[in-house]
């Protein structure tokens, strides 16, 4: 069984709602622009790629429709700007919304408003990666057989990834529904498990790869990277190489989302926490490369965090 | 506003529900050694010492009403065992269990079974520990005061303390009721707290501090603790010096609890996890000794690890 995240066909988009699995699975209908940046902002769909995915389809479904009348280049601008600040910390909506702006404004010098509208479409959908996790999980397995005697990837253990969950709704659910053996632990139990459980390798997705390796990723990605060290337990970071940002120099640089206190104060809507207590809850953290001591898995190879940079510019062969 | 957690007068205990915190405030009858071992096993009472003290106290009142008949030395024998079972991480029920068993024995050498009944109540009720907290807070705010040039405990950052949300639901609580200005966030957030948030030490509780220092805690202690090492920020353990167990050489001796899977997978009865996921539960971990970098806050002092045996059993002055 395989999870469709997002369905495209003929100007109709839709998402599943990954807010509601794994108890239900629900597709929601995303109309326009606006609902993507809402689908984007409230987690609905999650992991850098898919939202810019989402975004950039969100934005051929309005252009099909008519949206943008006589300038559709002032609206698609305008646009891809307010899909970006939907997730500041992911990189892939902004690099796709520079692409498709480079795209739009060469276009309209050669086509009228209405040829622009049909080849958005086309040129929206190939930015939807296909396959990345199996070629994660074929790289892993390759590299656990240079680590390990034993059968490789015997277990998984994934943790809750609090507020949100993300790793016992739909971690965990993949898991199961891909038939790997695998255990849920709190976020708490990380570096308990990489002592008493054998653990051969920690590896993490990422929001943001940029040039010197530092990776912004889902919060308590930092703390799982010091007790991997801790541990002397080779740490991976797997990301498309669209996910990597050479732009920026280092993690400094990265802009990390706050998010609503309720996330931690409640659960489903109900209250989890003492009233009147203040919190602060930021999204994602950076960790440094120095602790990135595995590699950073990529469709192009696994690299040091000190190749990366001219790995992805040509300038070195994938291992 | 302090909390009262164990109400106790002539034969009839109560406890404040500590799962019902913070939304509702309830004091539980306890009738039975029965109801006693339900509670600590459910966590309607937790911490340490209050866990010995409603089970020797529940004893008390099963006495008062005749229980155990002609022979309440062997129905005393029997009520300790079973309640120390219900916690074994923990070492002030064990303490307590053995203290009051000799206790009883020799007592009954002397006394008819009534004139027993009659004594139990008084000697199991100074068990009930007082002014711990405060005694730590003042510590606390003394040793701050030799580290930061600072205003001293300016804020307290708490962490969820996830399966059980002792954190967010108990620890929140406390910080609000007692007006010492606090901030929750997961305890994923912990590191990255650490590094961004000038935090000046890290102070965790102990169900059992063994004789070289280990520590047995809530699970996550040991993740916290490879943390603040990492960022070089001193870690201390506060624990009353009956929470000592210098029986124990090390940490390899405590006993770790496992819990049941639905602590995870479920919040207030609703499913929060994948169906058919495995689950891991240990409820707490041992931090060796080596990453207690501050040291052990008692009432007596506060002692190195490597100076703890000395200063429990008299041979050395505390700070």
């Amino acid at each position: 069984m395989t999870l469709e995240a997002i369905r495209y066909r003929a100007g109709a988009l839709q998402i599943l709602n990954q807010l509601l699995l794994p108890h239900q699975t629900v597709y929601d209908e995303i109309h326009s622009v606006q609902d993507a940046y809402e689908a984007i902002k409230s987690m609905k769909v999650r992991g850098a790629p898919a939202i810019a995915i989402v975004g950039c389809l969100s934005l051929a479904v309005e252009l099909r429709a008519g949206a943008g009348g006589d300038d559709p280049v002032t609206f698609i601008r305008e646009s891809l700007c307010h899909l970006t600040s939907a997730r500041p910390t992911a990189v892939n909506m902004g690099r796709a919304a520079r692409e498709l702006m480079e795209f739009a404004e060469n276009e309209s010098m050669e086509k009228n408003s209405e040829q622009l509208r049909e080849r958005w479409a086309q040129t929206a959908n190939p930015h939807v990666s296909s396959g990345f996790e199996m070629h994660v999980l074929h790289t892993l397995k390759s590299l656990l057989k240079g680590v390990s005697s034993g059968p490789v990837l015997k277990r998984v253990y994934c943790t809750e990834t609090r507020p949100y969950n993300q790793g016992s709704r739909l971690t965990a659910y993949e898991a199961v529904a891909e038939g790997i053996p695998a255990t849920l632990i709190t976020d708490s139990m990380a570096a308990l498990t990489m002592r008493e459980m054998d653990i051969t390798a920690v590896v993490v997705g990422a929001d943001r790869v940029v040039a010197n390796g530092d990776t912004a990723n889902k919060v308590g990605t930092y703390q799982l990277a010091i007790s991997a060290k801790h541990h002397g337990i080779p740490f991976y970071v797997a990301a498309p190489s669209t996910s990597c940002d050479l732009s920026l120099e280092s993690g400094r640089d990265i802009i990390i989302e706050v998010r609503p206190p309720e996330e931690l104060t409640s659960i489903n809507g109900v209250p989890i926490a003492a009233p009147g207590i203040e919190v602060w809850n930021p999204a994602f953290d950076v960790t440094p490369h120095q602790l990135i001591t595995g590699g950073i898995i990529t469709e192009l190879g696994v690299f040091l965090p000190s190749e990366l940079q001219a790995a992805l510019t040509g300038r070195l062969t994938a291992l």
